[in-house]
């Protein structure tokens, strides 16, 4: 799976690992970091590897799964035999022997999901809640726009073959530290709003005040677009030696994407990111030109 | 359907209203509340009428929905010539000539869902997206318990029916006012955690300085419950004359609905609530000695 796992890379590639392993593959999964906290609720994954030997997977074929090369896995391709790529993200470069990339489908959860029903291979509770979890992790537990019937159809499924909406659901928004809720509360009183954008931030001091981890401040960024009035919400976090990584998302027409790239970054057209080392003061003044009069 | 209504009363009554209309039956929708801003965007809702004249509806069926007596709704059933219920809550009382009462279904909306089914009734984008909206409230956007196989095997085909998922989330969760993110703001500030029991309140003054309306302050008792210690979660806020209104979520076990019985109020395992002339610092007090020796 992709660096820095998210519920859908770990979900779908457990849920992969656990359909092989029942017709009598052998399947690991390797992902170079550490499995979030948010994600430890997943089944199996304590059987996730760090690290893996490049002389002896010449035998083995690679699935790169919830990304489209190698690379973003941290892997090469050229100590395995063959190379598969399932995913939902866009393809830029050729990479995989075989390729299965569909960025109409929500969620690789839900193309594992489909294989598993090709292969007619019968849904364990523990694959139906990872494939669950990735579903929900992607489509804001069925609340963005990529929520589709056969999104629905299959959870309807994975519910029946054991997959809990509520505990899911809970692990993965009632599950805060109070570290960081405190954080959040101290994040929100930085809100200030020019038009419809507004901005939130977290510096170093508030994260060693509140004890919060940098992980904690997932979705913060999406708390300011609960208002109405707002169409894009910045968040910017203190990452240390004067760099900020600005968090940036939009509602509707507004491509956040094409702003995190002047500043060296990317991402999708609703959300994107970037890293820079511009004061702060100077940065929210470049992005509030960038996003036009629309926002004054 | 019931007064003080919500999303699922108000989008079951209007999807059974233009099913009834598709039919060729003249059908009425009555409450005697007026639609909160939260569900303005629910199709049809300008045509909700708020009187009526019982003189005139004694060749008329009263369909009772989403409640199951006359009194919860308003009416007077004796004024009708026959009383249908249709309705997800527990009955206490014995009401309606027919009566169809299925608590273990998530949503009114569910219900009427299916009677459209059983009639063979095409469904509109209209009736799919207050019907889509009515589910989605009563279970959280499938979060809640409640959510099964059916409710999304009906999602899914509420959704290839018109409803548009994202469109119906933005309306129930991003179309908060200014003056409401404040006020949340404010309230989040005033936070105490005792145990595994939190408490969160917001004053007269709080209201007036921010501008909020009472209706804001929904669902604001559920953000302590995103804290992963918190099992007992408890809003206060201050309406007047001395009165505190008391709200009460819990996770898992924690019965709230026997701790609001105490202060003459009532509810649900679950969620529950009461109004109090007691001092708050009085009220707090008793409230945690009734949580009992697990939250302190």
């Amino acid at each position: 799976m992709h660096i820095n796992p998210d519920g859908d890379a770990i979900g779908a590639s457990l849920a992969l690992a656990e359909m092989l392993q029942s017709i009598g593959k052998r399947a690991v999964v390797y992902c170079r970091d550490r499995v979030p906290d948010l994600c430890s609720f997943m089944p199996g994954h304590e059987e996730i590897v760090h690290s893996y030997d490049p002389g002896r997977t010449s035998d083995s074929t690679l699935v790169v799964v919830d990304c489209n090369t190698d690379e973003r896995a941290a892997v090469d391709a050229s100590a395995f035999k063959k190379s598969i790529v399932i995913d939902h993200h866009m393809t830029e470069k050729p990479f995989g022997d075989i390729k299965w990339v569909e960025p109409s489908i929500c969620a690789t959860g839900l193309m594992i999901y489909h294989i598993g029903k090709a292969l007619d291979i019968p849904l364990t509770s523990q694959t139906a809640l990872n494939l669950y979890a990735a579903i929900s992790v992607d489509t804001g537990t069925f609340r963005y726009s990529n929520t589709t019937p056969d999104t629905m159809t299959a959870a309807a499924e994975l519910i029946r073959a054991g997959a809990k909406p509520a505990i899911v659901a809970n692990h993965l928004y009632n599950e805060w530290s109070r570290q960081r809720f405190t954080l959040l509360k101290e994040v929100l009183k930085t809100l200030e709003i020019y038009g419809d954008t507004a901005m939130i931030s977290a510096t170093e001091k508030m994260m060693d005040e509140t004890g919060a981890k940098p992980e904690d401040t997932e979705n913060f960024v999406n708390f300011p677009n609960m208002i109405n009035s707002i169409n894009v919400s910045v968040f910017f976090r203190e990452t240390g030696g004067g760099v900020w990584k600005a968090s940036l998302r939009s509602k509707d027409t507004v491509n956040v994407a094409e702003v995190a790239e002047v500043f060296g970054g990317g991402g999708h057209k609703n959300a994107a990111g970037f890293r820079t080392k511009e004061d702060l003061g100077v940065l929210k003044k470049k992005l509030l030109d960038y996003f036009g009069p629309r926002s004054r």
